[in-house]
């Protein structure tokens, strides 16, 4: 037998209906090919939080003022954010990486510095990024992952905090999946009526400017820092052998862009949830997900990651610990 | 201001955008209400599992034969069924309730021996239950509930087992909503094709043999002695301010039931998942439910319960422990 085969026979032969576990079900199936093993374990897991500043928030796509980024990542340092809540519930070891905030964090902050630089460029006049800087992040993301993965952690979130990244996350969506702009674009923070129409126009305009041709090129002209350098570390996760725990519509827009770079990375994620933002439920059907939760959150962070993870866990515990029809003497159907 | 608008307002100056926390943002509202405070808290999570047979599982309504109750029964004594799993996992405190087994336990088998009879009664051919044995298992569960709240308890599960028991609660349901008996019926443990138009016949046939008026009586004619003990419960449950964490189509059943019986038992309900088995979705939409998870489970033992708990720990944590824009420095909307 495949170790597929042995896996769903020994899922199968738990004590309970066939199927009944529904999606936890396939996931310890997905969890133990990932791990190449009938008994699956999870270590140390880990959400990388990624924040940057997005030139294009100068154009008033977001309801919130530019400066929310740097003040929320001294939320997350000072403890006080949704993502540590639920980290600090779940036994999640969490890490706030500057890709490139527009402001200098005390040196004694416990923030990651992995700035490229000061914020991307403003999209409507020049690509987001240059393709030196697109590199850098992806790079450095890469290396992040394999620090952790050297700590011996092998399942991993990635979170994000950017004012003006659902903007740039609906381009990629957009341009990967070739659905019109308006379609992709949705309320992000909460840009309603006159402001979202503003959004749209303007991610119209953005959209019909450039022509990237190859999924670096359109990383670099529509992402940003932050998405860049997830990107980066989504492919070493899957490198690495990890499970990926793939949060809303920005962090799915990241995993999108790693699958089109290397369409294996697409086997270790984990959709943890279907977010309220507008264009989501489209990019997980595109991508054959079926997402663990939900709950209309749209908040990002990484928050939907840290919240599916004790579904995660119970798909492996039921997996090792659930006793057998015949270790059990339990009946089986007639 | 009063309570309400006293939590919403909490809710709505944490430091996200507002909304973004979706369903728990409902469930911390439901949650401070229920404990009257703005800083609820859990306190002993428990899930009481009733077991009990079914006289009609002689007419083969299910796949599965009857002596599957007592084994699993054993089977969660001995700690390998899912639901022990899963409360393992979330720090739940699980108790087996025999409401009426057919079949002599081990009299040290850490069991609550609270069983009103062998079964209940064949209702092809007879009442499921006298008045007198169906209000014995609802004292019962009453009594159950409240020496749960004497040790610190204040947010409890229900989960059963009990061979024949979607046959129960599909009677229940279309009694209770008047909703034709086939859209309440479904392929509980696995029946299919000619098995499922069989469980369909009987119970048609059952439903028509019968014209209870009261609640107390519809539940004495077409329930079971678990799921009359699981309203007990789930009534005194509210009388002592507890959460109630309801599990898929039997536990709803039983929540129908108690609510016809006090209808303000719902304010205290949290409905834990949306299972696969067919009349759940449509039983969550009556009681205007919006339940917590979608895994297509379909196992019962309280095993959704057991899943949601840390969505609504998370509900009270992000409430207590999260900070305002005020507090953390973090400009709000512009």
């Amino acid at each position: 037998m495949t170790l597929e085969e042995q896996l769903k026979h020994k899922i199968d032969f738990k004590t309970k209906p066939l199927g009944a576990l529904g999606l936890l079900e396939s996931l310890a199936l997905q969890v133990g090919q990932i791990q190449n093993t009938l008994t699956p374990e999870l270590k140390k897991p880990t959400i990388l939080v990624f924040a940057a500043d997005h030139g294009l928030a100068d154009e008033g796509v977001s309801p919130y003022p530019k400066e929310v980024t740097w003040q929320m990542v001294m939320n997350f340092v000072a403890g006080g954010a949704a993502i540590n809540v639920f980290c600090r519930q779940n036994g999640i070891n969490l890490k706030v990486v500057d890709a490139g905030v527009d402001f200098d964090f005390p040196a004694d902050a416990p923030i990651v510095n992995a700035k490229v630089a000061r914020g991307s460029r403003n999209m409507r006049r020049e690509p987001a990024m240059t393709s030196e800087e697109c590199s850098l992040a992806v790079q450095k993301g890469c290396e992040l992952v394999k620090q952790e993965a050297a700590n011996g952690c092998n399942i991993i979130g990635f979170g994000e905090m950017g004012i003006g990244n659902t903007s740039a996350s609906s381009l990629l969506m957009h341009r990967f999946l070739n659905i019109p702009i308006e379609e992709c674009t949705g309320a992000g923070t909460g840009s309603h009526g006159e402001q979202l129409t503003r959004k749209m126009q303007i991610l119209k305009e953005v959209s019909e400017k450039y022509d990237p041709k190859t999924p670096e090129e359109t990383l670099a002209t529509f992402g940003g820092l932050e998405i860049a350098m997830m990107v980066g570390s989504m492919l070493e996760a899957r490198e690495q052998g990890m499970i990926l725990l793939i949060d809303g519509f920005i962090a799915t827009a990241a995993a999108l862009t790693a699958i089109r770079m290397n369409p294996e990375v697409r086997d270790n994620c984990v959709f943890c949830h279907s977010s309220d933002e507008r264009g989501h439920k489209q990019m997980l059907e595109q991508l054959d997900a079926r997402p663990m939760l939900h709950l209309d959150l749209r908040l990002g962070e990484g928050t939907g990651a840290a919240l599916a993870l004790p579904l995660v866990q119970a798909a492996v515990n039921f997996l090792n610990e659930m006793s057998s029809f015949e270790s059990a003497g339990v009946a089986n159907k007639e």
